[in-house]
Formats: C-alpha cells, structure tokens, sequence
C-alpha cells in the first residue's frame, strides 16, 4: 500500500490506495501528492475512512471529489491528497483564472470551453504546482455539511450541524492537526540552482512553484531593488562632492544644501515614479499569471464568515449575508477606537520612557553610585519589554477584531488585518524618530538614530531571518531528520511536517516598507541611505529565497491579482515623505543660518519651505493621475472582455437563458432598493 | 403636403410626405416631427430629394435609417425628421441605456430581447423625447460615405470620397445650415409650469424633455442650493453673536477668532461631505435615467476623429485608429504649454495692471488736474478690455487644441475643452483674489472686493444671462414672429429656428463653480458668504429655467452618466480651499495680536496653522475615501451585471459563437504586446 515513486520525481504512479475517481476523462496513470494531511494521534481508523470517504464523494453529494490516500495503512496518521482532473479545471473557473487559449491569448477559463484551451489535458502544465495545491485547500475549506451529522469515531459531542464547516470543525475538535502542501523536491532543486545560486531572478518559476502571492513579493523587492539605483548613485555623488566626511557633512555650506536639497527633492519625485511604474509592472505581472480577472466576489464567502442565510443579489446564490452597513459600524465604532488606543499606548509609552530616562538620570547625577549606573539602564530595558508585549498583545486584538468585522472575502479579511497590523507596526518603529524630528528637532541626533537603525536592523532581521532557522535546522531538527534515498515516501512526507510553517510575507514586505520609510521620509539626512540599502537588498532577495526554499514548510497561498494593501502602504508613504523632508530641510540648523546671513527670516523661511511642500504635492498628485497604471495595451485587453462580455450577455438575454436567474434576484434586490 | 396635427399635441398623423419605413413593425398611424434640418438657400431641389432619400435609407444601404419629411414641398428650405421604432430600438442599444426590464428593474437594453422590455411598443413612453432627438443627430453625425460619391445638384467639387462624413461634410459645403430638435409645445408648457412655476424641481420632467445633461445641471442646482442651508445658518448665527456689524465684525475679540475659525473647519468639511453625498446622488440619478452603463467606448468614434484606418483591438471593427501616446504627446508638449502660456498672460495682464496703477497714481499726485483724474481709469479699462480679449482667443485656441488632441469619444473631447476653459476661467476670475490674500496680505481689501463680486457678479449674470435675451426677445425677435393658432405646422417649425442658439451649459456650471470657490476659498472672511449665495440660487434655479424653456432653441444633448470633469472641479475647489483658509485664517491681524499676547511668536503660529491644514487635509481625504461613491444598492447592482456577463461570456464562448471575432482580434491584440 505504499505510494510508489513514478519516473517524474515526486509524482507516483497509479496504485489501489488511492481513492477512485468518479468520471473516465479524469482516470490517470499517475497522481501527484499535492498536500499532506496531518490527523491527530488519537484518531480511529473509522473517523479516518469516513473523512477519506468524504474527500473522495463527488462535489454533488457533498464531498470534496477530490483524491485521497491514506499512507501506509489505515492507522496510520497521515493522508495524502491529489485532486483530479475535473475537480482542478471547475476550480478554475471559479476562482475566475485566465489560462492560454487556443490562440495563444490569455483568456477566463471556462470549463465548458476546457478543450480550447492550452494544454487543458495535462494539469500539471496547465495549472502551477502553487494552483493545483491551493484548489485542494479551496474544496477542503469549501466543505460544508449537507445535513447534521456524527462524525464517525468520535464522541457524540462532535456533531455537524447543517451548513456547519466540516474542515473548520474537523480542526477545532482535533482529528486535523495540520494540511500542507508537499515540497517537489526535483522542481524545488531547478528553483533554487536558478534562483539563489544564480545571479537573476526567474519570477515565472517563483510563480509556478509559490504561488502569485510569493511571486509578487519577490516581484517587487526585485523592481524595488534596481529602482534603488538612481537615488543611490545621487547619494554616492553627492557624499563624494561634500568634500569632508563625519559630523561636518551635514550642512556645511551652501553647495552641501544646495546638493541635499536636489536630493530631498529628487527623492520625493523618484518615490512616486516607482511606485506608479510598479502599479504598471504589477498588472502585466497580474496579466501573464492570469490572475487579472479573480473572481473572488462571486464565489461562496471564506469559511469564518457568518450571517443569516438569504438570497446573494448578485449571484443569486443562497449563502449566509452580512449587510455591508453592520460592517462599517463595527469597523467605526470598535475597531478604530481599539487601534487608536493602542497606538495611544504606544506614545504613551514613549512618553514614560522619556521621562524616566530625564528622572533616572537625574537621579544618577544625584548619586553617581554603581547602583545609579545600573538605573540608567532600566528605562530602556522596561520600554523595550512593553513594546514587545504590546506588539503581541496588539496581533491577537487585531485578529479577533478583523474576525468580528467579518468580511466575506478572504483578501479583504487579510487586507485588514495586514492593514492594522501595519499601521501599529509602522507606529512603533517610526515614532521615535519622528519625535526626535519633530518635538525635539535634534538633526544630527535623528542622523545617528537613523544610521544605527539602518545598519542595526538591517543586521538583525537577516541574522534572525536566516541565521537562527539555519542553525536551528541544522544542529537541532535535521539530526532526527535523517533522510535516506530509499526511504518510503510516507516517510520523506512526514518529515515536511517536521519543518516549521512558514511565518508569512508580513515581516518581509514590513522590513521593505520601514527601509522605504528611512530612505524616504529621512532621505535629506542622511544620503547614503539609498547605498546601504541597495546593498542589502541584494543579499535579501537570496537570503529570502533560500529561507523559503530551505527551512519551511510549502505554504498555501490563494492567487492574488496584486500586492494589495502594501501597495497603498507604499504610496502613503511617499506623500508623507515629503511633509517630513520638508521639515527636515527647514529644521537643518546651517539652512538656517545661510538664510538668516541672507536677511530671511524664519517667518519667511517657513513661508518657503510650506510652499516648497505644497508644490511638491501638487506635482507628485499630478503625476499620480498622469501616469496610467496599467499599460495601454492591458487596458485594451481589459476593455476587450467588457466588450465581450457584454454582447454576450445581450446574446444570452435575449435567448432566455438567463432570465430566471435575473427574475429571482430581482425582487430582492428592489426591495433593498424600497428600503 | 401639409404635416397635418395629431391628437397628441406635436404629433402629426401619417402622411404621404413622409419616407416609406422599410420593416412592417414601423409602420405606425401617427409620426413624431422631432428634428428640424434647415437648408442653404442655394439648394436646388434635386439635391434636397436626394438628401431625403439618403435619410430615408435602410442602415444596411449607407442611409440614416431615418423619416424625412419635405416640408410644404420640395423646394423648401427645411426637412423635418422624425425615426421609426427599429432605428430607436437599436441606437438604443448601441448607446448602452438602460431601460426597464419586465421585471421592473433597470437593464441594459437589448434589442434582441426587446419584448421583454416594458413600453418598447411606444417609442414615445419607452424613450425620452430628448434621447430620441439625439438618436436622430446621432445617426446623421453617423452617416459616412460607402464609396466615392458625387452629391446630386452640387458642383463636382464637392465630391465625397469613401468614409468621408457626410453630414459634416454637407455643413461644410453650405448644404445644411442648422439641425435642430423640435420643442414639444404641449410638454412644454407642462414642463414650465411644473417648474419655474410652481415651488418645487421636477427632474423627472427636466431629463425626459431636455435630456441626463441637462438634468444634471438643474439636480445639481438644486442638490447644492439646499446643502447650503447648514453654512447659511451657520454664518447667521456667527454674524448674530458677533455683536457689532461693519468693519469691526472682523475678529474684533476672542469669541469672535473662535466664530470664524468654527465656521472655516466646519466649511471645509462641509465640502467634501457636499461632494461626496452629490456622488451618491449623482449615480443614483443615473441608475434611474438609464445612463449608468453607457457604452461611448465602444461605439462608433466621433465624427471629428480621424486616423489611419485599422481593426480596433476592443470590438474588431474596422475604423480609423489612433494611439493613445501620440495623443499623449500631443497633450504634453503642446496643450499644456500653451495653456501655460495664457494662464501666464493673465499674470502678466495682471501685474502691468498694478504696475500701471501705481504709475497713474503717482502722475496723479504730482500733477493733480483733470486729466490726470480721467488717467486713474484707464489701466482699469485696459485691464479688463485685454482680459476680454484674452479670453476670446483663449476659446477658440482651447478648441483648437482639443481638435488636435483628437480624442475618440464626444465626452473625452467635451471634457477636456470645458478643462482648458474652466482652468482659464477659473484663473481670471480668481487671479486678482489670490493677489489680495498671498501677496498683499490685506484682509480687509479681500473683504471688500469679494463682498462687491459676489453681489456684483451675481446681478450682472442675472441680467445678461435672463434680462437682455427676454428684452431681445420680447421687443426684436417677437415682433417678426406673431404666430397664430392656424399656422401651418411648417411655419411654428421655422420659427423655433428664429429663436438663438442654446449657449451650453458651461456658463452655467462655472457660475456655480465660481460660487463654490467664493464661498469655500474666502470663507472665513465673509460669514454671510452662504446665505448670500442661498438667496440667489433660489432665483437661480427659477430663471435658468425659464431661460432653457423659453428663450432659446431645444438644444441636442447626450445621455451622460455624470457631471463628467465639473465634478473633479468641485472637488479639486474644495481641497484648495482648505489651504487657502488656513492661510486667510493666519493673516487675519487679530488672530496675531491675540496670539502675540499670549506669547506665542509668528513662527509658532505659523507652524500651527500648517498643522491644522495638515490635519484638515488628512481628514478631508480620509472621509473622501470611507464614505462610498455610491450607494450600496447600486453597487450590487452593478456586481450582478458584471456577474451575469461573465456567466452569459463562459456560455457562449463555450457555444463557440464568439470565439471567431476573439480569434480574428487576438493577432493583432498580441502584436501590440510584442511591440
């Protein structure tokens, strides 16, 4: 009963263990374990046959139709998964995928139209290997109970109730502990050779393997990286002409303000032409990974969501429906107060911490015993601590809250999330120095915080990025992980799942928009910062890579159409930039004095500096709208399908087809008219 | 010959004069005179009957698919047009309206399915009078040669070549003088009488008789008009509680700052609330007129639009074609500078005007006589002779340019002429304005001069824009054009052309802009500002429609789903004005002795009230974005459109009933992807 190994390493020949397929066009010589399913210890054969019964059933009798094989036998604590044929392409349609059609173009796959696609009889071509193991979450997740039912093996407690979410319930109760996708080692190996072992980025394979949400992270750092080269060669000019080095760089003469301001200003500008030449670069990237087109909306909501069950008025589906209006109260009146506190507590905490450095010191003048030397200490250590535990505290509050908002949509549930999460982030790290700018105004004091923060965290993030799983695997995993070339593959499996999960993109795409924080909203203080940055971001991309290949697990990423709320983030950043560099410019102390020597005075000089930054804006929103964020060619692609679209649905109209679906949604939705 | 009066007023019943219609379900008792085409004098009847014949054809045959009516015979010099339900239905759905589906909700109209649609048997309930007129334009606009053609009765060198325009070309060669639409004398009445009239806006009237563009302006109106009543109170309060009046009521004390700072805040939140709200408004208005789903891309282009002819990569049609970067281009390197170089004109107008002021004045002082005293008025004189003159040739350049632009769609190119001029006069009116408050700094002068504008302009525009066409009307045109019950129908047509031209809505629309900028821009200057404005558009409203009833032609509108670039006008008004106010509010000599004695210096303030425009900014732009462009309502409407056409798309493609025009539009969608 073991999974044999066919000739393509890593997908298996046909064998008895796994599950029949219910149509012929889906029969196949072999299948491929796509995703691993970890059950808990203490789960009887019986509740393990009926959950494989039930991965196997049809989509019509309620099941996942999808391929199951439980391991080694029966008792066993594994089941390994496969989907066929029919299952992946309607799952296709319905996340609304663009694949390449028969005239090479890259169309919306339709199921019914299979045969005009490309390559639509060899899934492992058609669909990425990221696609074909996400369909596998997306029909576990979609599982949903057709009438109450006990579950098999189990205590009576643990009963489906209609509706109920089986995956969801089956994880809660302890008979799931784990679902992964499973690593292909061969692909996985052409990966890393062409990726961090060579000197290019090969983002088609990244996709292909990982999945658009992996590929577009990649994508920008990639974009992100080579768009640092302008600012960076500026920086290097202008550290090269401002003759002396150390303290003295900063404003020493007229042609050195002269230089930083080309430089605050050629900053401001380049921050918005990346990122709308990004917005460009991404929906190409969004076009040729046929991700341009989701269909999320009109699919069944995410599993966690909940609502009284009526009729959808846009599909017409019965589903559970949450109005929109609830959503936004929730949002108003919790949410926001709730993360307003937080960011609350966080100045509050720096406030504390300022004040008891002023006290401590004092104290130590005071004193000036060993013991007092120690005190000096204790502010830092105790601000550090709290920030730490509010930040952990602050993830779980974010969760239950975007949980409470209950959005329909999975991206909107993790846009919001990312979102608050983000926001407090952000708050923590930059309102030091903002209050060195701002309250304080202490340039060169800002310089060297911003100098140690960049080479500090920088270190930090690849030391505790990298460093620790590398040795963690290495001395402390890997020896119970001992993997032989002839061990059965039940075995080389589980030991995927001795891998830890991979902690998402968060933290990688947070590290890219704090250092785009430094160089942007402190670029006029410090101009080496596009220098030190590129340098490191061309070790991050191989490090990254080399940690998501290496020492985690797989992870399931949905197909995204674009980087989401990072993308807001980044452009926020940009316009926030310039309110900063501005100032900073203002505050420089030998501008100052160059304009007082100059007979303005500082009424005149803000004057100035507030027009300066207003202009600034000016041009950067002009430039925003200016700059089209989709080339025109994807534009046309794009208003083609509406075209379509539309004559079809006058076609279809006129024939019938549709009216009844239009004709039992109609009543509901003028009643929410009436209302 | 004569068009013999139906029953329903206006509506004649058929005759022999008219053209035959060539499909049965046409054939009715009663045609609707609706366009009036009124012929050069030199036109000699063999070519009049060609013309009739040209209107008269089928679509399919290079004709207009039109009814054309000779007039008392055939060497008259008008042709009244009316259309046969076919050509309505199927413009209809070219144009993209909506109408009422059997189920009562609004559709996007199919002439397939046209029973399925409530009235489609009465032209005359199931379009509005104002889209049947424009359907007629719009299909003589579409009117284009099939081959070379010699026009019947004319010199051979007004030939037609293959695709020329012929209606435009007719127009050129002195053939056609004027096409006009009909007035409706019945409707009319019932329309004036509900309205100006009576106490109240009858909108649905106003878009059934004059059409979406129209009606947009008088919602506007009158949307505007009522959401003035907060700050007029507002301002009524605050001038109250400010006990004394006259020059004094400028921030005379402390409570008197915090009155007109109160009322600043509060208007420039009020705005983007206005703005916001009228969105809502504005496309639920459309919902209900049948515009929200227009479909001018892709359309025929218009007529003006010229190009190497080619396969559009959005419908497949062969038409001429244009790219988008020269156009581009185009903009960048000619429109903007040369918009730039009058927008500098008017400064430069602007300072000779102070400069020469300043030098009168002095002569005048030195010499003091009589004609020195006359001198003091000429640069104001030459001022506004240059000004005048500056805008008349700025009109016809802006037109110029927008022809040169050569946009595809009627609204693009409306859009982007209304932008050239609405900056410019935007400009003028507000150059001498901005002068006062950030250069002069002089509060009190700004009072002044805006108090005497805006009672000023006002007035004046009441007068020009009402007064002088009644008077002319009444005492020149009227006298020419006694009319009696038992004229014949051919004569009341004729003289409708007697009556001027309907100059657009532009200076309607940038008098309420203008309002708009008065109010928002100086607001905490004049407090008054609201009901002064309040007072006027009641009359407003009042005689802008008796205007549009009585004293000139029906004009052709469009259908157009909104307000097209009025709306960013507003908006970019009301964001301006934040900075703007800011400032007013920091110059105001009170705010600073006030501030000065509570010890604070010129910078702080200065910083502050950056601050507070900061903040007021950040607000405005958060609120923008939070509160939803449209209602929820809409939104699922809209979903479930793009819903049903993705469904009927997937169906038909896989019906292969499309895949030919998809695959006759691929090659050339991919060759542009290559480039």
């Amino acid at each position: 009963m073991c999974i044999q190994t066919g000739v393509c390493g890593g997908a298996s020949s046909f064998t008895p263990g796994w599950t029949k397929v219910s149509c012929p066009c889906c029969a196949s010589e072999r299948v491929e374990p796509l995703v691993l399913v970890k059950l808990g210890q203490k789960v009887v054969p019986e509740t393990k046959r009926w959950l494989i019964k039930l991965i196997g059933a049809p989509q019509k009798d309620g099941g996942a139709g999808l391929l199951a094989h439980p391991g080694e036998d029966a008792t066993g604590n594994i089941i390994v998964l496969s989907a066929p044929r029919c299952t992946l392409l309607r799952a296709t349609e319905e996340l609304g995928l663009c694949k390449i059609y028969h005239t090479g173009e890259m169309e919306a796959f339709a199921y019914n139209d299979r045969d005009n696609f490309r390559n639509s009889d060899n899934m492992e071509v058609f669909l990425t290997s990221a696609e074909r193991q996400y369909i596998i979450k997306y029909e576990l997740d979609g599982l949903r109970a057709q009438k109450d039912l006990r579950i098999p093996g189990l205590p009576d407690s643990c009963t489906l109730q209609k509706r109920d979410n089986i995956w969801q319930k089956l994880g809660q109760v302890g008979v799931i502990v784990d679902t992964f996708p499973l690593h292909n080692p061969d692909k996985l190996k052409d990966l890393s050779e062409s990726w961090y072992s060579g000197n290019q980025l090969t983002q088609p394979l990244v996709n292909e393997y990982f999945g658009s949400s992996v590929a577009f992270y990649f994508s920008f750092l990639d974009f992100y990286t080579w768009s640092l080269l302008p600012p960076a060669i500026l920086g290097l000019f202008i550290a090269y002409f401002s003759s002396r080095f150390g303290d003295e760089i900063y404003f020493t003469d007229y042609k050195n303000i002269c230089g930083h301001m080309l430089q605050a200003v050629f900053s401001m500008l380049w921050s918005t032409v990346v990122i709308e030449l990004w917005k460009r670069r991404s929906s190409t990237l969004s076009y040729q990974w046929g991700t341009l087109n989701l269909a999320e909306r009109f699919a069944e909501p995410r599993p966690g969501f909940h609502g009284d069950l009526g009729v959808n008025p846009v599909t017409g589906r019965v589903e559970p429906l949450f109005p929109e209006w609830k959503r936004d109260l929730r949002m108003a009146l919790v949410s926001v107060p709730v993360v307003g506190l937080f960011l609350g507590l966080v100045v509050l905490g720096m406030m504390c911490f300022y004040w008891a450095e002023a006290r401590v010191k004092w104290l130590h003048k005071d004193w000036d015993s060993m013991i007092s030397q120690t005190f000096l200490y204790v502010p830092s250590v105790l601000h550090i601590v709290y920030t730490n535990m509010l930040a952990t505290v602050y993830k779980t509050v974010a969760k239950s809250l975007t949980e409470y908002e209950n959005h329909r949509e999975e991206s909107a549930y993790d846009n919001h999330l990312t979102g608050k999460i983000l926001v407090f982030t952000f708050f923590n790290n930059f309102a030091v120095l903002f209050h060195i700018a701002f309250f304080k105004q202490d340039v060169p004091l800002l310089r060297k915080r911003l100098a140690s923060l960049l080479i500090i965290t920088q270190l930090v993030n690849q030391v505790t990025e990298v460093v620790i799983p590398f040795l963690v695997d290495r001395f402390i995993s890997a020896p119970h992980r001992s993997e032989r070339e002839d061990d059965p593959k039940e075995d080389k499996f589980r030991n995927q799942g001795t891998l830890p999960t991979f902690p998402g993109l968060f933290a990688e795409y947070i590290e890219l928009l704090v250092q785009f924080g430094y160089l942007s909203l402190f670029s006029c203080v410090f101009p080496l910062t596009a220098v030190l940055l590129l340098l490191n971001n061309l070790t991050e991309i191989r490090s990254d890579a080399y940690k998501i290949c290496k020492l985690f697990r797989k992870p399931f990423y949905p197909p995204v159409a674009s980087m989401g709320v990072w993308k807001v983030a980044f452009e926020v950043l940009s316009f926030v930039s310039v309110v900063s560099n501005c100032w900073l410019l203002l505050l420089s102390p030998r501008l100052q004095k160059t304009s007082q020597e100059a007979g303005m005075s500082g009424s005149h000089l803000l004057v100035g500096a507030v027009m300066v930054e207003h202009v600034l804006i000016l041009v950067k929103v002009i430039m925003a709208a200016l700059i089209p964020d989709e080339p025109d060619w994807i534009r046309k692609k794009r208003e083609h399908i509406e075209y379509t679209s539309m004559q079809a649905l006058r076609q279809q109209v006129s024939q019938g087809k549709i009216s009844k679906a239009v004709c039992g949604k109609t009543k509901y939705t003028l009643g929410l008219h009436n209302k």
